[in-house]
């Protein structure tokens, strides 16, 4: 794509736009059941002079953010947004109105609303004489607003479904030892990546068998900022000398009672971690949206298998993804996939 | 690195010794025992102005074919070659006396000889008043030579285990089916990697199973110009009916007959193609020296493994291997291991 902003150079909006889905990253996590939306304001001489992504329920939106810390040189400026800016009052006023009441003079966004309450910013801008274009994203930058898009548009939580395992697909060898399959920097991405979701959930089996806490922690063991919700699925009782008991989680019988709580509660975007049991459950009933593979470079030969039983008996009738990404993490392997 | 060679532009020699790398990659598969190098010869204005790869055996070296390209313009110039130029006379005579009598005035090679014989090129080029510099690959550059090296080093043809398999470590489902787990982007990189290799190498119960031509195909079923020995181990009979006996192939009872007979007659990269208990026997024995996995966006919970029993019963005795290069083949991942 080959946009001129009046900028003189496109390589300035390319900066803006990557650095305001890097501010949606941020935010991920803090936010449901809003968006992590990212925002930047770019001046005419092309600097970035404000910064802003949304604030926890209640609080303002990324473009308010942004134009709070533009200040008056938001005026003439360009507005970066990873999302169309809304054009509704919920508890907070409309972010057209206050792109419009900044002087702002062009707006870039990466999304459409899919709220139909929220959505018409783009048009409201326009009526308003602002020049406003949708852009895609750019190679390789992470897109934060993914799950919660398709969230809103099931009107159900996006679900990705989390396992650690070796090459040749097994999560533990055969005498159960799993510690550490993966390395430090796949570990330390794991637990970034728990602190980004609204919640994180395991089964019975799980929970009785490896007494997990579920938080979001630092390499040498400190508790991260933000905590996930920690969710078990199932009907068996855990016990009370357990980490879980001592950290605080919700259960649900099944799979579609605990998706229906959480989305009830706010929740848009949640992490399966397994076992092997409930991530069949999920698979079976096709309430996994994305799959995030972390594979170490070992071989097994024999173990515990990543889903506990045949989902297709044979390869015609198996389900396929779509690869989102790959990238080292060490010397493992993150592979993201997508439905395709 | 930043070497000025008196080009006054070290990006040159990047290009050039890029050029030389894929030179070799090209000759990959046709000069064993011999190793596939490249050579590139680089005028004093920067300019290449000769190319060569290693002939077949007996035909000659990389660099007397780049010198014959560059001719005359070859005085004063650059040559850049993958490995160290030899100094000894065998079927052709050294090519250290041929960089020296066309007025070569430096030299950059990737990687030392291993071969005592033919080593010392470097020594004999510099007592010769040519400035000789050994340099690194560049990043994400295909070295062709790595199988020949490490062969050269053993005594031993190096092996890689390839196999293709779902997300989840199946090679096959339940009921056998097997095509295709991955895309035509992948395949068509296996029929390349195929005519890159001295022999592919199955079981014979892959032989009886699954009837296979083990020839190097482009996509419509051309064969490739490049065909590598196709090599069966095991005890048991091939039909005189099958492909393999149209195609023509070497039958050995045991693994290290079959490599102790390929590298008496030349051969020094061989791919092992699978079943599961070959690939399982060459693991258990040590004999892997890489890894070549294909992976499929696919999970099917159930399936035949990649390798037929247990390599380690607990984690900590697995046998950790290094990654060394991860891609995308359309929606495919290629991932690429050795020995760490």
């Amino acid at each position: 794509m080959n946009i001129d902003f009046g900028l003189g150079n496109t390589a300035e909006y390319q900066v803006a736009l990557r650095a305001a889905m890097e501010l949606g990253l941020a935010a991920k996590g803090t936010t449901s059941p809003n968006p992590p939306v990212g925002a930047v304001i770019v001046d005419s001489s092309g600097r970035v002079v404000g910064r802003g992504h949304t604030q926890p329920v209640g609080g303002p939106h990324a473009e308010i953010m942004a134009l709070r810390s533009a200040g008056n040189t938001a005026r003439g400026g360009l507005a970066v947004v990873t999302l169309e800016p809304c054009a509704h009052t919920g508890r907070t006023g409309p972010c057209t109105q206050a792109l419009i009441n900044a002087g702002v003079s062009q707006v870039v966004f990466l999304h459409s609303d899919p709220n139909p309450v929220a959505s018409g910013g783009a048009k409201a801008l326009q009526e308003a004489g602002i020049a406003v274009q949708q852009v895609q994203a750019p190679e390789g930058a992470e897109d934060a607003l993914l799950p919660w898009l398709t969230a809103t548009q099931l009107g159900w939580p996006h679900v990705t479904l989390k396992f650690a395992q070796t090459l040749d697909g097994f999560t533990a060898a055969t005498d159960g030892t799993s510690q550490w399959i993966t390395g430090e920097t796949a570990r330390n991405h794991v637990h970034e990546d728990r602190a980004r979701r609204d919640a994180i959930i395991i089964g019975t089996g799980t929970a009785l068998a490896d007494n997990p806490s579920l938080t979001a922690r630092y390499l040498d063991g400190r508790l991260r900022e933000k905590q996930p919700r920690r969710v078990v699925i199932g009907t068996r009782d855990i016990s009370a000398a357990s980490k879980l008991h001592a950290a605080g989680y919700e259960q649900y019988g099944t799979i579609d009672q605990a998706l229906s709580q959480l989305w009830d509660t706010g929740a848009r975007d949640v992490l399966v971690e397994g076992g092997a049991s409930l991530a069949y459950g999920f698979l079976k009933a096709g309430k996994v949206d994305a799959i995030q593979a972390y594979l170490a470079p070992v071989l097994l030969g024999e173990g515990r298998g990543v889903v506990s039983a045949s989902l297709a008996g044979t390869l015609a009738d198996a389900g396929r993804w779509r690869t989102a990404g790959v990238r080292h993490l060490g010397e493992d392997v993150l592979w993201l996939l997508a439905q395709s």
